[in-house]
């Protein structure tokens, strides 16, 4: 199970996660970087195949300092490369479009955490079960027991990859417009437009069997509220500690 | 301004575009990709430099078969590349979480599309000035006229990378819970759980001048109306087509 954030600070810096546009909105604090991680469902993985880079979304899952995602492109190449290969995971959250009275101030109010390591094919039987439990898991808490156990063929053709965190940075934007001070002055509306993802009301599988009512563990899923709210609580139920706040 | 997508027609197929992992749901159709690139504000573009690869989001547009985005970590080595630097741009979208009766079936539903190109920084001012007014007035019609002009100082801070899209493919999930035919007698919940990301009520800058009222440009961001729907709104306004469908 995870050790959750317990007893961690800060990421080291370097010249990988260093934040270098805009450096004022960066953070190395594992706890803003666990905050925007585990607020997102899907994330976006760069590797490179071959001098290619291939920028893939996939859903992970984090165990402390780990992180976990399904297979893709890049599983092939692990299969063979037992040293693992470098690669960068980000959770990005849009919050809103930020219009200003120039181009140049025009932005986005957002949070992103990028985090680098090595990426490792998990290729034991064992451990390949227990990552799959914690997908299912860290998303609806208790759920992996209720369901129908996985089968030797399912964990042969799943595909799990893993990767310690080395380093990682978060970068957020949470202000509203603005601008340069002589342009407040220019007659155009400003302002911000916000954005948030929510939500909907549960569409129970039409071939459910009579009286299976909805399970205690997605009770964190209610219709009209934030995703984003919901994720770090159910990875606070995961990890027996309280939500991270955003 | 943009061609649009108007005499095209699928991107070719390629070892790199190829859908590998679930390839029934891959589609390669000039249509279904901008479906999805335009439906979204942020991108995430993965780089490689020096070996480590980098998964940066940031904001995109496009302009036919060209994409152009802000400058990131990989814009430093641009400038000392003239022939640029492959990259790949992906946009997703989370539609919802489906819960199956075995954890082998958990999915989510989604819409992800990956392009794949050579990413050259755009240092020609003129050129960047117009793509810097494009990524005004795809987003906000007829904004960029409204604004301060952009200043010499600032189209020199600013960078712009482009990349013409040489091939690309889209990935949909979007059924509800498939379980394997013998596990519908299992005994637990399954179902979607629906999300989507949604336009809030508007917030002006608290300096704006009098009678300042918000601009037809911005009619499409209607509070409570979904991102994507406006956003396929919009590039069809900036384009002078019909929006496309998602």
């Amino acid at each position: 199970m995870s050790d959750g954030v317990v007893g961690s600070d800060s990421f080291p810096v370097t010249a990988r996660n260093r934040v270098k546009r805009m450096h004022e909105r960066g953070r190395y604090d594992r706890r803003d970087v666990y905050a925007i991680v585990d607020a997102g469902f899907l994330c976006h993985v760069a590797y490179t195949i071959e001098g290619q880079p291939y920028c893939t979304p996939t859903i992970h899952w984090r165990d402390g300092d780990m992180l976990y995602w399904h297979g893709s492109s890049a599983s092939r190449m692990l299969r063979h490369l037992k040293a693992g290969t470098p690669a960068c995971l980000t959770v990005s959250h849009l919050d809103g479009l930020v219009l200003a009275r120039s181009g140049f101030n025009h932005s986005a109010s957002y949070r992103a955490a990028m985090c680098f390591g090595t990426a490792r094919l998990v290729d034991d039987p064992a451990e390949k079960a227990a990552a799959v439990d914690a997908l299912i898991d860290r998303y609806y808490p208790g759920r992996s027991k209720d369901l129908r156990a996985i089968s030797a063929q399912e964990t042969k053709a799943t595909t799990v990859i893993g990767m310690r965190i080395d380093d990682a940075s978060a970068k957020v934007r949470a202000k509203g417009v603005a601008d340069d001070e002589e342009d407040y002055d220019h007659p155009v509306w400003a302002g911000v437009i916000p954005v948030r993802t929510v939500i909907g009301e549960e569409e129970p599988c039409p071939r459910l069997l009579p009286d299976m009512a909805a399970p205690e563990g997605i009770a964190a899923y209610r219709a009209g509220r934030r995703l984003d709210e919901a994720l770090l609580e159910t990875q606070a139920r995961y990890e027996g500690t309280e939500p991270l706040a955003f």
